[in-house]
């Protein structure tokens, strides 16, 4: 888990921020959010607002009394202690694409598997960069579809042993990845004490959080799980074209979900969460890796501070096809951003392609290195005279060069981050080792550590609890 | 040119500050700088420096009372004055690749040439990103050696009517840029009265001026023609491998050179340069685009600030062989810093492959595609009550979406930046479209640019003048 001690990089003014909370604050209590499960209006009518339908007209201090339930910071406990996290604060938590129905390999695009799933799910547990697999890495499409969320889950507890996301596709689901994680973890009380799964619940912008999602959110609300509250805002399509009208349109939505987790179990621990880009105007396309993106991740991280959240924003995100010089220059156009913005919970943060449809090996391994590289980026100097090396600048004087010097010799080995991908070979020594370009030397790297891969160790009473359990869920499931 | 009114991204403590400045005193001042031009060893002795046969040991409130002389900000004429550009304060100004010994057009890498020059110069001409097409914008190998820098000189000056750089491989050379520049601008009190070209000086780090530069230094200081005094540090071979070292050394150098340049006539406007790096202590290699260089060029910007100078960073800088991800990812690891900083100008903003040691058609369209989109991204939002559309938010309700409603009719032509490279194509459109990557696409749009470029007007007098310059020169030269 990185820690960014660097300063934030705030864009908005004061009044700005201001602009923006009479913005939300509108937005809820004139137009008010739907929710499209019964539970969830009746919470809010108990608690004495407006209900119209399943809108729910809410008042703005209302909402801001059940946000300040939610604990600033906490932890998620990984199988592996050394792999616990902590959310919030100068902490930065980085997880896989989720999502992807598709991978790509090289020059080849296809449905992606159960054996992607865990190809991917081991690479993520190779690479510490990265604190957790994410949930579902790729959608696969060969296994059953009514039991496939046991397989996921069931991947990602065995091959590795960092913390995971839930299933959210529906309240049953939800209800198994807490079970399965419950046996992980030996029993509902030790992941109340401290959470072990942490679930993305998505709204359906504008202004409406759907039955299956809320079914899932009630679950792990209810287990005290933490749930990603993330408005899908794609300017021009689920929300105005304009940043300002996305951001309170945001805050409406994320504090409104936020509330409404307070409501089913107060001081359940959320995450303010942030997915927002624009369409292709022309086109009708996401469009990600975009400035107005990297705008609204800046304003984003601004806001949660200002309400008092831990925020997910960003992950290296673009529309490229390949991984090409596009696909790179989109995800870094968004990683870099989301450390200036101190984003605490990340996810996509290795392996997205294409607008999200593609888990990419070699787009992962990219990722992986603009990760290395930001973590370097964003340590703070060590200042001092010792740092200043004068005695080596006595050493070599005018003209000459430091590569033998004292000063040097004794810091070779780790006075700069090493490259894991990138190459520095000149021309004929590239050319003499293949003449690869970064997509066909990433396809070297992932191919030669999974083939090193060993998954962590596991208690075999506990992988057979687990057997036990996705085999029985498996049969009432009809798979 | 591009005004940059977000805040600056400022990473260095006071005390920090503090330090590095105790650095650069301590080794003007002990270690001294050597200067191998006697006439430069000569204004340091008459100012009362003292002097150790080509070393001048500074005082270091010497150095900046010379430093104080200098402009905090200035202007430089293009031959289009709707092409003038202002140096300092929030300005950016960007100029292309310089100094490549080779072109790369797609697959073929070769040695550059006179035509690559003019087009190079002609694409400059034809981005508005760029203020200035620099200098050598690749090394023309197929013109005499002699007397090329009148042909890249004469091909700046035609092919372009913005600001160019002038040659700095020699005195006469200098010279021959002077007065091309005062033909092109009615004479020598024109160009005394605004600067009309700027000149890169490097240093030969570590804390060496050389004999070269410092007769160009000369020339284009007597003449008020700005130069850009750049430390040329690459951590472990010029400097130490410490950042610190490296910024207090790069303080030493830039600030003797500055000093000098009042020495040679006070008021001469000046540049604050810097090129850091650092090689990859594996291979020996440069590396560009690394986490520490940007490190060093945020730190730079703070200190050029903190002097009171006009500073140069920055670039699409990468190490990469061909235009793939690496070089993508390593140029915007740069780029994104020199905005943040606020570089006010920046060199090798379009082009630069290989280390510098190419310049590449394809990563040059790349380039303009990302400042394209940092410059949307340094711009202000505008947040005001009605840049929420709240009526939009009214008109669609729950669960619908933007793409017809008022708000988005009115605004969609010009509400995103509209990608020239970057392709938000679904897969299948991509496939129909050719399939083609982001260098691919890159390819078709040089040439396509390069096919419709018209040289802006000029002056048949004026050209008939450079013309005959230009081959007496030759003719005396010899070539």
């Amino acid at each position: 888990m990185f820690r960014n001690t660097m300063p934030r990089y705030e864009i908005l003014s004061a009044d700005s921020v201001e602009v923006l909370d009479r913005g939300w604050r509108r937005i809820v209590s004139e137009i008010g959010i739907q929710f499209a499960k019964p539970e969830a209006v009746e919470l809010f009518a108990k608690a004495g607002q407006r209900v119209d339908g399943d809108v729910v007209k809410l008042d703005p201090d209302f909402v801001l009394e059940q946000v300040a339930k939610a604990p600033r910071e906490f932890d998620v406990q990984a199988r592996n202690p050394a792999h616990n996290v902590h959310i919030g604060g100068n902490h930065m938590v980085f997880s896989s694409v989720y999502g992807c129905p598709f991978v790509r390999e090289g020059d080849v695009r296809r449905d992606a598997t159960m054996n992607d799933f865990r190809q991917l799910a081991s690479l993520s547990q190779a690479y510490d960069e990265l604190d957790s697999a994410g949930g579902v890495i790729c959608e696969p499409n060969d296994a059953p579809l009514d039991s496939r969320h046991l397989d996921m889950i069931y991947a990602l507890q065995t091959l590795t042993d960092k913390i995971y996301m839930g299933n959210v596709v529906s309240g049953p689901n939800a209800a198994d990845t807490i079970r399965m994680t419950e046996i992980l973890f030996g029993g509902r009380a030790a992941i109340e004490r401290v959470p072990a799964t942490i679930s993305l619940i998505n709204c359906n912008s504008p202004l409406r959080w759907d039955d299956r999602m809320l079914d899932a959110q009630f679950e792990y609300c209810a287990a005290a799980q933490p749930v990603v509250l993330t408005p899908f805002l794609l300017m021009g399509a689920m929300s105005p074209v304009t940043i300002p009208a996305a951001l309170a349109q945001q805050l409406a939505e994320a504090l409104s979900g936020i509330a409404l987790a307070q409501l089913i179990r107060p001081g359940c621990p959320v995450i303010f969460g942030s997915f927002l880009s624009n369409i292709d105007m022309q086109s009708g396309s996401p469009s990600f890796g975009t400035p107005e993106s990297a705008i609204g991740l800046l304003c984003t991280g601004q806001l949660a501070r200002h309400y008092g959240l831990p925020f997910r924003t960003g992950g290296g995100l673009n529309s490229s096809q390949t991984a090409d010089a596009q696909s790179a220059y989109e995800a870094l156009m968004t990683l870099l951003p989301t450390f200036l913005a101190g984003t605490n919970f990340v996810m996509h943060a290795a392996g997205w392609l294409e607008g999200g449809l593609v888990s990419c090996y070699e787009k992962f391994i990219i990722d992986i290195e603009l990760l290395r590289e930001l973590r370097v980026e964003f340590t703070p100097l060590e200042i001092d005279e010792a740092s200043l090396a004068f005695g080596a600048h006595s050493e070599v004087g005018h003209g000459g060069h430091f590569l033998g010097a004292e000063h040097t010799m004794e810091r070779f080995r780790d006075c700069f981050q090493r490259p894991m991908l990138s190459s520095t070979a000149n021309f004929e020594r590239w050319l003499k080792l293949g003449g690869k370009d970064t997509a066909a030397r990433a396809g070297d790297i992932w191919r030669a550590k999974l083939e090193s891969f060993e998954p962590p160790p596991l208690d075999e009473t506990i992988r057979a609890e687990l057997d036990d359990f996705v085999t029985r869920r498996r049969r009432e499931l009809g798979d």
